[in-house]
C-alpha cells in the first residue's frame, strides 16, 4: 500500500493501548458472564477430564504447529511464532465469550475444557488467515482482525451447525475453507503491487524450513485429534481418529509424488512437504466421523495431496498475478482447496446415504455459507485494516521481523543474511 | 572467580567418578528401599493411569520446555539442553528417595505415576536455579547444586505442605520462589566481577531465539497441567486448568503491551516474549485450584506479565550493578516476582475467604519460609559450589559449551560465531 | 557403488509412479480387508480411548524422535526429516495390512488404536534401519525397502510372540535389535570404498546437533509409553513406565559420565548425549513388565549407557573398517546392542523366575530368530536395492539434500556451508 509508506510503524503507543484495553474489555466481560462449569451434571469426578488429552492435541497444534509451520520465512521467525502466540493468546479468550453468548444459561456462561477446545478451534481460522498475510501486516493490524474474524466465525459456525444442523466434525467447512477465504479476501483489499516480482525476503533459508518442519510434523500427528476432539464418544469418535490417521498416510505419500513429478528435475519441493501432507487432514475433516470406510479416507487424503500440490505449483502464481490475491503462505492450498474438497465429500456422502441423519443439501449449503460469509466478511476485514494509522509495513520491509522486533544485529542470522542475501532478490523469478 | 582460573576444567576424572558414585548410591538405595506401588488400594485396574497423560506433559515441561528456553544464548545451546537433561535424570532419581522418605510404609518407599510427578516437580527447582547460573559453573557443580538444593526443596515442600498446610497447588512458592531465591543466592556467591560489563558471549543469535521459543511454547501450553496434577480430581481440579488456561492468556497480551511501550521504539523483545508470557503460570499457580473465577485468574495473570517486563527492563541490571546478582536468564523476573505475586495472591484469597480451609497466615508464613530456606540454602550451597576443585570455568570461557563439549569446528556456529561476534561485546551495555 | 555413479538419481518418473502405485494398491487392499472396529465387544462407550494418549506418545516418537534425531547431519536434514515421514507414512499403512492378515476374523482385518499403536512400531524397525543407511540411498530405495522390511519384521514378530510365546513387551528384539542388524545387513550389501575415508558432508554443525535433541528429548520422554502401551492394563502397565523412566534416568548419567571418561580432554560428545542417552529406554524393552524392581531397570539402564558409549567410541570405527559396515548414525551402538542386553537381561529375568510363565530357553530362541531373521531379511533387501535402476545417489553426493530435494540455494545454510566445510573433510580422522 503506498499509503501505508508514510505512516510509521511504531507501535510503541497504538499496541500497548489498544492490547490493554481489549484484555480490561474481555476481563470485565469475564467477570460480569464466566463462571466455571460445575459439576452438577456430572456422574463421576472424572467427568470433563476425558477430553483434556485431546484438548492438549489441538492445543499443540495451535501454538507449536501453526507457529513453527510459518516459521519458514528466513527473517520473519520471529513475528512468526510470536504474533501466532499473541492471536491466539487474544483468540482463545475472544472465542470462548463469543462462543459462550450462544450457549448462555441464565446470562452466565459456564467454561468447561470443551468450550476451550472450541476456543482453541475458533482460534484456528484466523492463524489460517493470518497465513495468507503474514509478513505484510502489523500486530495492532493482526489484533483487530483477530477480533472481528472470530465474530464472524462463531457466527457462521453458529448458522452451519445449528441452524442448518450440517455436519462438519473435523471443520473442513467453518474453520478450514472460512479461515482461508475470508484470508484471501484480506490479502486481495491490501494487496501490494510493490511485491508482484517477489521481495528480497520471501524465501527460507535452510534451516528455516527445518524450524517449519516442527509445526508441519506436529499437525500432522494431532490431527486425529483436532477432527475428534468434539465428535460423539464411541465409535463415531474412534471412525474420526482412524479416518484421520489414514486420510493423512494417503496424502503424504500423494504429496511425495506429485511434487517430484511436477518438478522438472525430479526433485522434492520443502514447501509442499511442509504443507500438501497436511491437506489430508483438512479434507476429511467434514467427513471424519461419517461411516466412509478406511479405504473412503484414504481416497479422499490421497486426492487432497494431489490438489494441494497443483494448487502449490500453478494456481497460486495464477492467483497473485490474475486476481492480485498475495497469499504467503499458500493457505488456499492447505485451507482452502482441501476445505472445499471436505465440503464435496460431505454432500457425496449424504447423497449415498452413509448417514441418514445428514442431508446433501445442508452440506452444500454450509459450504456455500461459510465460504460466502468468508469472502465477504475478509473484505470489510480488509477494508478496517487499510486504515493508514494501523502500521502496516511499507513494501520494503515486509517479511522482516526488524520493523515490529529487537533482533540480535551482530553474529546473527539476519546481519549474515544481509551479505548473503543481496543476490537473492530475484529468486522467485528464477524458480518459477 | 579469580581463583577458578588457575583450576583446570578438564572434568575427565572429576565428573565421571562424581557422576558414577552417585548412581551407584542411588541404585543401593533404590534396591534397599524402592517397590512398585500395587493396586491392593485400587478401586479398578486403570487407577493410576488417569495421571498419567498429565505427567507426560510435566515431563515435556522439564526436559523440552526449560531445556530448550535455555538455548537462546548464541554458544550455549548443548549446555543449556543437555546439561538440563543430566541435572533432570539425576534429579528424577533423588526426588523419589527424598520425597519418599517423608512418606514411607514401613520402611518401604511405593513409587506411582504420582510419585514421578512431584519427582519432576523437584527438578524443576532446581532447573529453575541453573537458570540464574547458566554458562558459569561446571557440570560437576551442577551435579552438587542438585544433591543439595533437591534435599533442601523437600524439607522446605513439607514444611509448607504438612506442618504450615498452606495450599500451594502450583507450587508459585515452592516450586517458583523457591528455586528462583535459591538461584540468585547460589549466584551471589559466585559472583563474577569481570562479567560485570557484560560478555561477549551473551546474547543470542537470530535462530537461537527460535528454539527458545520451542522451550516457551511447549512450558506455555503445558502448564495447565503442571498447576493442575496433583490437584484433587474434579472440579478443584479442573480449576486448576481453566484459570491457568486464562491466566496465561492475559498475561500474554500484557507481556506484548509493556514489551513495545517500554521500549523507546516501540519494538518487541525476545527476551520478554520467551519468558514473561509465562508469568502467569507462575504467579496463579498457589490459587490455581481456588475459586477465584476466571477473571480473578485473569487478573493475576496480568499483572504477572507486567511485572516480570518491568523486571527484566529494570530490575535485572540493577540486580547486577547494587547487588551483585548476575542473573543469566532473569529467573527473579519469571519465577521469583510471580511466584511472590502467587504467594501473595493465595494470601488475599484465604484473606477473603474464597476457600474456608485456608488461612491467610499459613499462607504468609509459606512464603516467608520459602524465600528465607531457599536463601540460606542457595549462599550455603554456593559456599560449597566455589570449591577450587570443581571446574568452574574462567571469566573467558563463560556461556561456551567449547569448554565441556566437543563442539563441531569447522563450518558450524561457533567458529563461523567467532569471526562474527567479535564487535558483539558491548551488545549488553548499549541495549541496556 | 561404482555401479549407482553411472545412473541417474532424477527421481521424476521412478518415484511418483512407485509411490502412487503402492498408494493404489494399499487402497484396494484396504478396501477389500479393513474395516473399524465395533464396539461390540466394548464394556463402555469410552472403550479403546484409554489406549489413545499413548498412541500419541508414540505417534510423536515415530515422526518428531526419529526423524529430528537424525537432522545431526549438516546438509540432510530435509532428508531425515522428510524421508522419515514419508517412510512412516507409507509403514503405517502397509504394517495395519501386514500385521492385520495374522489376525483377521471372517477374512475381515478390523482395525482399533491398538492397530495404529502396532503399525506404527512396524515403522519403527524400518526407522532404525533407516539410520543405518542414512545418506547413502534414494528415496525409491527407501520404499521398497520399507514394503520388504515390514513383511520380514511382521513374520519375526509373529514368531517371536505366538509361536515362541517370548515376552517382550517393549521390543527390545523384535524392534530394536531386529531393526539394527537389518539395518547393519543392507549397510554391508550397500558397502561404498569411496567413503571408507569419511565424507566431506558427514559431519553436524551446531544448530545441526540442537536440532537432533528435538528428536531425542522427545523419545527420552515418551519411550515409558512406547514400552508400555500395549502391556497388560493394571500393574503391568505401571511396571513397564516405571522401570522405563528408572532404566532412562540411570543411562543419562552413565552415558554422561563415559563420554566425558573415553574423550582424553573430558569433554561430552553430542553423538554420545543424542544417542546413548536412549539406550537405557531399548535395553529394559524385553523386561519392562517384569518385576525386576526399580534397581533392577536401573542397572539395566546404567549399562546400557556404558555399552553404547563404548560402541559409539570403539566398535563403529572397527564395524566400518573390519566388517565392511557404514552405519550412518550408529544404531548398532543405541538399538542393536541394547536390544542384545535387552534380550539377554529377559533370559536372565526368565531364569531367575521373576515370573514364572517365561521361559529362559523360549526368549534366547526369539533373540536369536529376530536377530537372525533380520540379517538374512536385511542382505536379500540390500540385494534388491543395489539394483542400479533405483536411483542411489553417487559418492561424491552422499548426505546431501540436493539430490534429491529443491534447496534454499543463496544465502541458506548449504551454500555457506560449501564455503566453509571445504577443510572438513577429514574431520572423522582427527577425531577417532
Amino acid at each position: 500500500m503506498p499509503s501505508s509508506n508514510s505512516f510509521s510503524t511504531n507501535m510503541r503507543i497504538r499496541f500497548p493501548v489498544l492490547a490493554i484495553l481489549l484484555q480490561v474489555i474481555i476481563i470485565i466481560l469475564f467477570g460480569i458472564f464466566v463462571r466455571y462449569e460445575t459439576k452438577s451434571n456430572w456422574s463421576n469426578p472424572s467427568d470433563g477430564m476425558e477430553l483434556y488429552p485431546m484438548f492438549q492435541d489441538v492445543h499443540v497444534m495451535i501454538f507449536i504447529g501453526f507457529g513453527f509451520l510459518m516459521t519458514f520465512l528466513k527473517k520473519y521467525g520471529f513475528s512468526s511464532v510470536g504474533i501466532n502466540l499473541l492471536i491466539a493468546a487474544l483468540g482463545i479468550q475472544w472465542g470462548i465469550l463469543l462462543q459462550g453468548f450462544w450457549h448462555m444459561k441464565s446470562n452466565t456462561i459456564y467454561n468447561s475444557i470443551e468450550s476451550m477446545i472450541n476456543a482453541d478451534f475458533s482460534t484456528a481460522a484466523v492463524l489460517i488467515t493470518f497465513g495468507a498475510v503474514l509478513g505484510k501486516t502489523s500486530p495492532v493490524q493482526m489484533l483487530i482482525l483477530t477480533i472481528f474474524e472470530i465474530a464472524i466465525f462463531v457466527c457462521n459456525e453458529h448458522l452451519v451447525v445449528n441452524v442448518l444442523k450440517a455436519t462438519d466434525i473435523g471443520a473442513s467447512m467453518t474453520i478450514h475453507a472460512f479461515g482461508a477465504y475470508f484470508g484471501l479476501a484480506v490479502a486481495r483489499i491490501l494487496y501490494r503491487p510493490g511485491l508482484k516480482n517477489g521481495h528480497l525476503n520471501e524465501g527460507s533459508v535452510y534451516h528455516s524450513d527445518l524450524f517449519a518442519m516442527i509445526g508441519t510434523l506436529f499437525l500432522w500427528l494431532f490431527w486425529p485429534s483436532f477432527n475428534s476432539a468434539i465428535a460423539k464418544p464411541g465409535e463415531d469418535q474412534q471412525r474420526a481418529i482412524m479416518n484421520t490417521y489414514f486420510s493423512l498416510a494417503a496424502c503424504t505419500l500423494t504429496t511425495f509424488a506429485f511434487s517430484i513429478l511436477l518438478e522438472h528435475r525430479g526433485k522434492l519441493d520443502m514447501v509442499h512437504i511442509q504443507n500438501a501432507t497436511l491437506a489430508g487432514g483438512v479434507a476429511v475433516g467434514s467427513c471424519a466421523d461419517l461411516n466412509i470406510l478406511p479405504f473412503g479416507a484414504m481416497l479422499i487424503g490421497s486426492i487432497a495431496g494431489i490438489i494441494s500440490v497443483i494448487g502449490y505449483k500453478y494456481l497460486s502464481p495464477l492467483l497473485a498475478s490474475n486476481l492480485k490475491i498475495q497469499d504467503t503462505c499458500g493457505v488456499h492450498n492447505l485451507h482452502g482447496l482441501p476445505g472445499l474438497l471436505g465440503g464435496i465429500a460431505s454432500i457425496i456422502a449424504a447423497a449415498v446415504q452413509v448417514n441418514s441423519t445428514i442431508s446433501a443439501g445442508m452440506q452444500a449449503a454450509a459450504l456455500g455459507c461459510s465460504v460466502a460469509i468468508a469472502l465477504v466478511g475478509g473484505a470489510f476485514t480488509g477494508l478496517i485494516l487499510n486504515l493508514p494509522f494501523l502500521g502496516q509495513p511499507p513494501d520494503q520491509n515486509c517479511y522482516d521481523d526488524s520493523v515490529y522486533w529487537e533482533i540480535p544485529t551482530e553474529g546473527g542470522a539476519p546481519l549474515e543474511g544481509n551479505m548473503h542475501y543481496e543476490e537473492d532478490s530475484n529468486k522467485l523469478n528464477v524458480e518459477v
